[in-house]
């Protein structure tokens, strides 16, 4: 069976050709320009590469609620020329397969939960801590989501009184993404988060916050794992800290698995979302239905 | 069809028999002394009146999960003498008809979707502010729940700088049920929430902290609705300010229900509970099974 896989991001999309093992044999970059530009060389690939399906991770927001106007589109997103594109319709106008539809965030969530750091549990919150904080929810093999996807990397958490800075959301100021991710390291101490390494003093904050996240995920799905992924993730010492301060944070209020396993980094880096797409175009043959979300 | 109903709380149990559409006929309150004392009070209720099934909706926190030891249980409350009281199996023992069991909070929750502010809409997000804040969240007509039950009263909101006050919640201190609940609001203005009533200072700060416990629902679940109850909730005028601080913490970030819908005052006031357990109930007997969480 040759499947399709299509990471769609702000700078580039990735499309992929692969299997119902989640392996890719094949991938093509293409650089986020106009939508008529990028779509066009997303379906010539599908056209030259014939799939019996495609699993689709996009940036958003995107409409994923059938019964809305707005099922299949990049919704209100800020970047430019890509509000209001029916990113869907025009591939199930062009290719005339199976199409599953999802946030970029739940495709790699999706590959994390079948074959990463969440295979053989039921229940699992995913999120990204980059250049935005990103999170998907499996509940019961499916995605959680309601009138829209969920948007949980923006919560609001407790902004530390001894942490002075406003945050870098454009939204929402000081909600988690604008004071936990990749460019709040960098405004709040002045240098890149990679170049922060060496800091404790950074550490110590930025896992607070990530485990206040983990906790507010964790009284509100009590979930198998949370499994947490993103460039900023890269500075493994965040881990211990992390369970460490969502310990002492939750103090014993409800249960979870035990920590180690609990709070997990990533398993399959960069592949977890392509993987997360081949698998949900399996299972979307495996439904009979042609469009899923 | 006769159905029972048992609202299990930490000062008193009230039993119930109705019918399959929630209508209580008849209903007996017996004060929380001793587990053996009250639950063979509730047993012998259930002996001379006898019911079809049984829904009970219990303070906690309890066991809901059937993979757990636990399940069934009331686990580690607070409540003197309660602690890891198997409250289902001592039911079961004595009653040979199916019983539902799940949270306190759950089965009103139930009561305001089927019957009440929620009838009509898929998913529910329900939430008393009273002497805790407890949340129920129903996903496609089923409880949201994993490996325990939802605790989503107690997750963190941004502590306003300008709110000095420390937070009652014995394990957190200062999240939302510490900062928001009536016995917050006691001890923060110095009197009873009821006797607060003229203050516009008191009900301005409740209202942020309610609407962001909003936003964290919205963002973590996209619900169609949010039910809100509990006695701190009789004052109505926090509606249009709960909604007014929604909008503007929410910045426009996703998108919801019109706000006069969406987020409600609960409709079947006391009632909830009992209603609840009855449908619960009934929807044992539909499923088959003599067993439900
Ligand atoms: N090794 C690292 N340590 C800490 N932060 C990093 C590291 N690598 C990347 N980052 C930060 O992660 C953010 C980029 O996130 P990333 O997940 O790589 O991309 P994106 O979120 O844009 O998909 C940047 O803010 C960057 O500073
Ligand atoms: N009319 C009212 N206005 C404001 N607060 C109220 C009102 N009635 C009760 N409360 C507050 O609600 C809390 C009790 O909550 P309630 O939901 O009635 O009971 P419980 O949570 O114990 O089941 C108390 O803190 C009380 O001060
Ligand atoms: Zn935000
Ligand atoms: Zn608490």
């Amino acid at each position: 069976m040759r499947l399709g896989a299509i990471e769609a991001g702000g700078t580039k999309f990735v499309c992929g050709i692969g299997d119902e093992t989640g392996q890719v044999s094949e991938q093509l970059r293409i650089p986020t320009t106009t939508p008529a530009v990028t779509l066009a060389a997303v379906v010539d690939f599908f056209q030259e590469h014939p799939v019996d399906a495609i699993g689709i991770g996009s940036f958003g927001p995107i409409g994923v609620n059938p019964q809305h106007r707005d099922f299949g589109y990049i919704t209100q997103t800020p970047k430019a020329g890509w509000e209001n594109v029916n990113f869907l319709g025009y591939m199930r106008t062009h290719l005339n397969i199976p199409i599953y539809w999802t946030t970029d965030v739940n495709v790699a969530a999706y590959g994390e939960y079948r074959l990463g750091a969440a295979k053989n549990v039921e229940n699992l919150v995913y999120f990204t801590v980059g250049t935005g904080i990103g999170a998907g929810v499996i509940y019961q093999g499916h995605f959680l989501q309601g009138f829209n996807h969920l948007e949980a990397g923006h919560i609001f958490v407790n902004h530390r009184p001894d942490d002075d800075f406003a945050g870098v959301c454009p939204y929402h100021g000081d909600c988690l993404e604008g004071l936990a991710s990749g460019p709040a390291l960098e405004q709040r101490f002045g240098q890149p988060a990679q170049a922060l390494a060496a800091n404790p003093v950074v550490w110590e904050l930025e896992a607070d916050y990530i485990a206040q996240a983990c906790v507010n995920y964790t009284l509100s799905y009590s979930p198998d794992r949370i499994v947490i992924g993103g460039g900023v993730m890269h500075q493994e010492q965040l881990f211990p800290l992390i369970r460490q301060a969502f310990k002492s944070q939750l103090a014993g209020y409800t249960t979870t698995p035990e920590l180690n396993s609990y709070i997990q980094r990533i398993a399959l880096n960069d592949d977890a979302g392509l993987t997360g797409c081949l698998l949900l175009a399996k299972d979307l043959i495996d439904s009979g239905q042609t469009v899923g979300a």
